[in-house]
């Protein structure tokens, strides 16, 4: 299956356990090897069937596991100092070794979502010691979408660099939709089965149940979702610390828990049988995302005490579900202004002992509708910078609509800069180097390189085209800026033949041999080659 | 004049001196006050014409200083304890009193960028202790666009809520183009002189002279420009220092100073005239933006050795400019990743003695082309969180092409986002009553009071109809997100009307209250109201 719009890139397969990599030929002859979330779909040689279903990469894995009596869950394989076939899988995808991956995971500073009923899943990790991931949305709602649109949404938003998808169907089909984007996806699908619950119970919160929800847990492990969110956190006593907020509570789950604990006048039954929920977890390894249902949803109410007093729950309950074996990461904010962002990492690290992080955003500004990837992709850089391990995604119609294929684009395309920049502000070993093989690129003028280096090759080269639409302006040696004869890279290029010529790399060579090569410059008749000098410019054909 | 793409809001007047204001009205009734850069185009009583130009506010302000004998620039005046007109417009504008502003500028910690001969300017500030700025380019280029395009530019940045202009015109007509500009700027207007001095001498670098460059500056200040970027700070013994960059040098005006300082061998004419040219300023009280021709063009090359060297030289060149009473801002990067931006701002303030910093992005990352606002944006945010008092635009054209109008629209909302979200970190005084408005807007179902708070109001509300776009949906109750039986907010409000009525707005409240509740609930039959519970959603006509 192949796509005009995609990108000039090889499939390649590392290892044994044939790890995909994204592999970028450059004009040189060299190439740049960089992380791909796309799955089979960006291979020409494999045919992909949605009806189908992926290939079932995992199922010898786990099979095997099963065979020598291994525990299920990552977690408990690594405390026992096994290296899963998904931790070498990941070692690789990440260029550590396989036994750095195990401790982390040991350690509980890492998860590998990865549910044994989802085989097709190509396994990734999710911790601050690795690269940064992000998260993309998707999901019909009861007022618009259907099935395959939310298929190609996921195979989409994967292709540009989605590590992993959240289901959030809320509509009459979410079984079926969970089963199509399940059976079809590359990358770990998590969910938040409480929407699945209320369905069920005719969208009237106060009717839910713990046996409602539990067998509808049963039913999304069994299908193979990889990680849940659960608003386990949102205790009857924090409910009324909401009242007094600006915009409330804004989580859909949040706020579903909060209706059931006033309605009965009860502790949250998720909260209550969260033991129970650990084995249930634990039979299949999937992952908690230990929800923020109470996450502030205004720059007001940030870092209030109704969302700190749940956090301190979170933590509570990671230390639970790490006694089960079970793998968990914690979700975070949602609009915080950029002074109170690190707060938000340093108070999760020591209440959740370094469970990975999990942030939407956050958004630090609420004065831009329509552009909420961008106050959010902000917030979402600089909390992966100070440590966050996933960033949930925000497209441009967060607070006004449902995304469409191209805010699923824009979203993805936001946050893979804001985890991209976070990697390297953190000094992720090699996250520098595609930017440095991106800027030779620049500064050598070879556009097609510097196209098919790009996140988006086609949006890249495309802006291009508008203002030089000419196939000789790909090679030209100046940038469509400046046109021809006023170009800053082209005099760069000069300053470095001379300092070559010269043996001036220094401040202090050039000062010590100033007086010398004012000299030389008087004896060669005071000609210096200049590029600029009287050239039209050079085209090449 | 008025657009259909214009945000629903009046224009009103402050004050004595008519400090335009953007005036939001809200359906409750209230209002809330915007700071307005848009000039009198907004104003529907204000009949403009692009070739009879503006009104000529400030010269009567002018000419009252000029027959007092008062002195030309604001920093000799403030230094002299006098309040201008200038500086009392200001202060209306940023809500702070006009002596402050006047020790402010004193101080040489802020700038009012105002030429005697642009009259037509509406006075604004920069410096750390204010409303952070943006700054958007406009200006044609040897490869296209023509003067009536880059008139609609500016009108349209500046109605987007662009604070300055800078005319970076390179092609034949550039006298032309910038006459045309300033006469319709409400903004500051900005240059880099040394693109047209470079015109006069057929873009030769080597051809160029201090004589050439001071009748050009001579032409520019008598023409009305309000501050020129000036690369005095390209020292000879520095350029070298580029050699070993990944990107050399990418500054257009810096690598002209380069190409000069190698091909004479000697010392740049802009550093040994600096004295000359300040003497020259001071007669129009045109200010320095002293320009870092030096800065990185790639991630590798952030906060180097170049860099800072010519950074240490601005500051020298500061110092001298003070001296004689002109006005002076330090230009940044460019490109940095965010673990070494505040370094730029810790330094750059020791170094210029506070002198205010007004910066290009910075890109936090090089490997998105086409998201470039983005990757600056995040940069810019927290570079002004940190302390820059003004921040370049960047567009999606950055590296690429040209921007268009549109660009341009997206490149200034980006960076008003960056400013803001600063302005919020920052605490400035006021920041946070607009995001408080909008937030009160979302969380009451107002959707109009939203769109019209925004940023960009047409995008907002075109966002919306796209899920949504019936008329009734304005005041729908619930978001296009979940539908109406799904809404989180709803609940929320439930919530506040629960918390009301039992006093319950702490978390011991609710614990001590906790047992009565429950006893309440039992005796009430076990029926509490619940919003969600079978309500199809409740649409108002």
């Amino acid at each position: 299956m192949t796509d005009a719009r995609v990108p000039t890139f090889t499939k390649i397969y590392e290892g044994d356990l044939r790890v995909p990599r994204r592999q970028v030929h450059l004009s040189d002859g060299s190439s740049v090897t960089l992380y791909d979330t796309s799955g089979p779909y960006t291979d020409p040689y494999v045919e992909t069937d949605v009806r189908r279903g992926l290939a079932r990469l995992r199922e010898p894995w786990v099979a095997e596991r099963r065979a020598t009596g291994a525990p299920v869950t990552q977690v408990a394989c690594a405390k026992q100092g096994l290296v899963t076939k998904e931790m070498e899988f990941v070692a690789v995808r990440e260029g550590v070794t396989p036994e750095f991956v195990r401790q982390e995971v040991a350690a509980g500073r890492a998860i590998i979502p990865a549910n044994v009923n989802h085989p097709e899943t190509e396994p990734m990790i999710i911790g601050r010691n690795f690269l940064v991931k992000i998260n993309a949305n998707i999901g019909n709602s009861a007022v618009t979408s259907s099935i395959e649109e939310e298929v190609e949404k996921m195979t989409w938003a994967t292709r540009w660099g989605a590590d992993t998808i959240m289901d959030l169907s809320t509509g009459p089909d979410i079984h079926e939709t969970r089963e199509w984007i399940i059976r079809n996806s590359p990358v770990p699908v998590g969910t938040v089965p409480i929407y699945q619950a209320l369905e069920k119970v005719k969208g009237r919160p106060e009717a839910l149940s713990w046996e409602v929800y539990r067998d509808t847990l049963i039913e999304q492990c069994e299908q193979g979702v990889d990680y849940v969110t659960v608003h386990a956190g949102v205790r009857l006593a924090y409910v009324p610390l909401t009242a007094r907020r600006k915009t409330g509570i804004v989580s859909r789950g949040g706020s579903i828990m909060a209706a059931w604990c006033l309605a009965h006048h009860r502790e949250s039954f998720l909260y209550e049988h969260f033991d129970e929920m650990c084995e249930l977890l634990a039979r299949y390894d999937v992952s908690f995302s230990l929800g923020d249902g109470l996450r502030p949803g205004s720059i007001a109410d940030a870092n209030d005490e109704a969302q700190f007093a749940e956090l301190r729950t979170l933590g509570e309950l990671t230390t639970i579900a790490r006694a089960h074996d079970v793998q968990v990461m914690i979700e975070g904010p949602g609009h915080v202004p950029m002074h109170k962002i690190k707060e938000n990492v340093d108070l999760q690290r020591e209440l959740c002992d370094d469970a990975p992080f999990y942030t939407l955003g956050p958004l630090v500004t609420d004065v831009a509708p329509g552009y909420d990837h961008i106050t959010s992709g902000i917030g979402a850089a600089m909390i992966g910078w100070y440590g966050t391990a996933m960033l949930c995604y925000v497209t441009p119609k967060e607070h006004l609509g449902l995304p469409n294929k191209d805010d699923v684009k824009i979203g993805v395309i936001t946050y893979k800069i804001a985890a991209h920049a976070a990697d390297l502000a953190k000094g992720h070993p090699g996250a520098q180097a595609w930017d440095d093989a991106l800027s030779d690129a620049r500064f050598e003028f070879r556009w097609e390189d510097q196209f098919d280096l790009s996140l988006d090759p086609d949006t890249a080269r495309g802006f291009h085209d508008e203002t030089l639409p000419a196939a000789p302006a790909k090679t030209a040696h100046f940038c469509s800026m400046c046109g021809p004869k006023f170009c800053s890279m082209r005099i760069s290029h000069d300053v470095r033949r001379y300092a070559d010529e010269h043996g001036l790399d220094t401040k202090e060579a050039i000062e010590a041999g100033m007086a010398e090569k004012a000299a030389e410059f008087t004896r060669r008749g005071g000609r210096v080659y200049l590029p600029m000098a009287d050239e039209p410019g050079s085209v090449s054909p």
